[in-house]
């Protein structure tokens, strides 16, 4: 894509899959994980293979020279930004931040302007991070380039997804028949939404867990009415309000992190009853699966949700999915940009 | 331009201009357009267009390679801040952001330190943003290097009026004799001053408009009072209080931003009736030559000093301009780091 | 050290020195210049000779290509930010930049969390300011990269003391037998700290002076007690509160910039006296030496602590001090990145 095309009225034909390979390179954007194929997943998963090789051997890749990857952070976040940061320079492209203050949330027509000038500037990807659902979806409508959504208020967070599900790939292989727990505060988690999309159709069962008041009792309904893409498999997904049964049998554990803003909303009774109830601590972990895999998407408050001494076991694979996160987003940046060289 | 030159006496000697090849070689300095002859305008104009094409090919430059480029903005500006980083990473340059908050504005004493500073640290280009007109010119009696002037309080924006000449003539061809109207709040404009400067020296004669308060009446006289340089011919500029006559015969329209503070310093009675009086909307541009072009510098107030009809109409160049700006600032610096390699 | 090690358990054996040229690459960290030899110290040194003369033919080296360098700022200093990051970038790192408010001062768990996920992020280079003393060197124990102190509460600054090493050097040619003058707030300067071991150690007699309330009577037995390493000679240190004294027979006089906020602390009767009774003056660099050279780390307060005539006088090398010391931080990067390439 040139400066020509950024000039030209956009185009706003939705994106359409087509056979395997082509599916994995037309998609223009990465906004959700929810109608990703599973043949689309593994692409991602199988690029972030070859992606960790070479970070592990210093490597930088050309896949981006000469490109333009603006990080556009609504909200502050040192670790995803940092990640799509390095990931983006790895892959020699022009790398530029921009924040904006939280208190000085944008409205919607000023978000568009924002998007339009960049893309005028040159942007050919915008990594974006929003405190409200939609702010991707809606910057996708309006440029021409690539958008990756880097977490939208409760919506969505995908690579956070992708990132989840490399892990686990890692450890446990393929996650057909694999029982994962998603433990905390699901209504109001994007992490928790992208990766049940995610995990379902990679073949796990999704077993989701957290107190009544941040437990919506339809989530299972929402999820299992969508099928998986291009297979037609239902997707399993089970909602399961008593932490011991939650956990009987789950392969892996993840524990979202507990927002201390819910507590004052009234949905919590307070931090040290969560804990005690919903806290992940090694009796906890004893009662899933033996040698269970421990997940945190991070930062992680330790000693509300998640004990340190299981933060910092060997079942926990908290640091390696910050390391895995580079290498997912640089695989997902490489797809969108070989979807950018083609048309 | 090494170290040692860095910490040597500093050279104060002004620039001189001599034959035309020369002279685009030996300024040193962007500070304003006032004094730029037409030779040096185009040399600029069509190093952009070079610019333009290689951004179209994704290309990037090695003209600043190991070189350091500091943007040191004391004003918040988005816009201009990314548009010079990725001006000078295309051109191979270390890019180097430093922004002040706007509150703690600094004293003149301190910004001479900060720019020494940065010259020692090895800056050979510091791109300057500031809320006090005479902040480029203050940095250039105190460095070796090159400034250029990102915007200095209402004096001027060189670089603004650079990349509207650009896209005019893109669209217009020469400038000779066309007619451009400048609508707006004329007297707190560093975008309208740059502008008329050098429109005028490329032949075109310049219109301004606006309310009373905001229209200098003697505002005529300090351009024609200054001939063009080298060439000696007149500088044709009109003050035109009435908008439908200061459209008549317009080959474009450049609106611009309504500052909101100086509403309540009084010196307009409201947005509503800025608006309603001059406003640039649908209606009004059909006063202008059929075919018009219309022109921003962003951000826009849309709905205040443009109607949204007209900022996203066929005519609207608003989004080219930033496009264009990106190459316009490659030239820039190209040609300063041409001087200061000779150097 | 590749990613397969970031994910393994961390080795945090001491680092050991062995024989003179192992010694320059064992080290895997710049926590201090207190434990570090001479010839350590002289590496260094020459190293930055190499890179000051890299510098001025505007090369740019690949010793750190592919590999991570972050920025770690949780105090404010955009002198120091900017000489890391351009010495980063000359030696071909991905430099990011993180800096946090001083008002939200983070806790000591944070700090450890925020470096583990910069490390996990594949980070190799973290180097860090901090306002607690002590740091960085919790940071060293977190993680198996390379860490650099760039200024850490009261405690060292070993970064400004080499380049001020440097500095000195390449006027005064060897420091042995060399009289140096430190001259303010000694008691709160980490500037001072380091520079006494690295001067001491460089063969220097360092004398400290400065008003009897920021002067701890100790504090040359503090350094005395701990003789050179490898070589076992005694560090020659000497306390002179009488400023006219502490100048007889100065080869250089440093002096530190008065903090304002010690002056609230009631540790001083007023800026206005301190520059009556310590601020050096032009009289008083001539109780020095014939031809005594003066320096500063900066900020400087002109008309405090230094008059302006002195601050730019020949013999001031203030700003040669800041050009040497992104030469100084890219030799200090060179000589932990080849530690790094061994393991």
């Amino acid at each position: 894509m040139a400066l020509e095309t950024l000039n030209a009225p956009r185009d706003h034909a939705a994106t359409t899959l087509g056979d395997t390979l082509a599916a994995t390179t037309r998609r223009r954007h990465l906004l959700d994980v929810d109608d990703w194929t599973p043949d689309e997943l593994r692409a991602v998963l199988s690029g972030a293979a070859r992606m960790r090789a070479a970070l592990a051997r210093n490597e930088r890749l050309d896949t981006l020279r000469g490109r333009v990857l603006v990080n556009l952070f609504y909200e502050n976040s040192t670790r995803t930004r940092v990640s799509f940061e390095l990931a983006g320079k790895r892959l020699g492209a022009d790398v530029t931040n921009i924040t904006a203050s939280g208190s000085s949330v944008e409205k919607g027509e000023s978000l568009r302007d924002t998007v339009r000038t960049l893309q005028a500037l040159g942007a050919e990807i915008v990594v974006v991070r929003h405190s409200r659902a939609g702010a991707a979806d809606l910057i996708a409508r309006e440029i021409a380039g690539a958008v990756v959504n880097a977490g939208d208020g409760w919506h969505a967070h995908p690579t956070q997804a992708l990132l989840d599900a490399f892990t686990l790939e890692r450890h446990l292989g393929s996650l057909a028949g694999r029982r994962i727990l998603i433990l905390g505060d699901i209504l109001h988690s994007r992490v928790a939404r992208s990766n049940v999309w995610a995990l379902t159709a990679l073949g796990a069962q999704v077993v989701l867990c957290g107190p009544p008041t941040l437990l919506p009792p339809a989530a299972a309904e929402l999820y299992t009415s969508r099928p998986v893409p291009e297979t037609g498999e239902p997707r399993r997904v089970a909602v399961e309000p008593r932490v011991e049964r939650a956990l009987a049998g789950a392969d892996a554990v993840m524990a979202l992190r507990l927002q201390r803003e819910r507590q004052q909303a009234g949905l919590l009774p307070s931090a040290r009853e969560y804990t005690a109830r919903y806290g992940l601590t090694l009796e906890r972990v004893r009662l899933a699966r033996p040698g269970a895999l421990v997940l945190h998407p991070g930062p992680m408050n330790e000693g509300v949700e998640i004990d340190p001494a299981v933060a910092h076991s060997a079942a926990s694979l908290i640091e390696e999915q910050v390391t895995n996160g580079v290498a997912v987003r640089m695989a997902v940046l490489e797809l969108l940009a070989g979807r950018m060289m083609e048309s």
